[in-house]
């Protein structure tokens, strides 16, 4: 069908996944790199919204459904070996990251060792309800 | 032993490797996905340049070792989950892609089709000596 045929040039990985890496559309910063099946790069699509696939809950994981923190999707790109896919997105809340960060590359290299140079922008407690607010 | 704590903090998946997302120092651009190795991460490191590890060759990938479009690396961020590494790099000859091309990036999803949107910059014959300049 003529509107999946985007869809078949994927080159899917031996477990069906492709990664996909995240850039925030206002400050250009790369956010998060995660994975989509067949599913989610469909959804994703047709919603919109960033939509990925859990591999550690082997489910859709439909980002920010619980914290909010939403990415809109403003344009997507297929690389030269259309095996990895680039979302230009609006993250909403400002945090993409689990931990309550700006984005999840918050670890630098710095004298052989990972330094910690993001902070903490919102306690994750609070994110996901844990903790009354 | 000290110098290697930061490699042994790496998660690489079940084939030993980690995907590395390389971002334009100087405009911000995400120019490719590619692999490392622990073999591969070291070199980068020590040498101060993007050394990849290639799953089709299956060997070392030295970049710009023949297109002369070495990736200088500037900064080296890890993820919060310890698996994935994010460059960002001078992008010697502002080419990244073996397409010729500024980056990898260059499909653009619209309309349910994937079109080219940036341009060749240089001919690949050019770049990897098959054609007399």
């Amino acid at each position: 069908m003529m509107s999946e045929q985007w869809l078949g040039a994927i080159r899917w990985n031996a477990d069906g996944l492709i990664p996909v890496v995240a850039q925030d559309s206002s400050t250009g910063k790369v956010l998060m790199l995660a994975w989509m099946n067949r599913e989610a790069l469909a959804a994703t699509v047709k919603e919109g919204k960033a939509i990925y696939w859990s591999r550690s809950r082997q489910k859709l994981w439909r980002k920010g459904e619980t914290s909010g923190h939403e990415q809109i999707v403003k344009d997507m790109r297929l690389d030269c070996d259309n095996d990895t896919l680039l979302l230009t997105v609006e993250q909403k809340g400002g945090i993409a990251c689990h931990t309550g960060r700006e984005r999840c590359f918050y670890q630098q290299l710095a004298h052989s060792q990972w330094a910690t140079v993001e902070p903490v922008l919102k306690d994750p407690d609070e994110i996901y309800g844990k903790k009354q607010t």
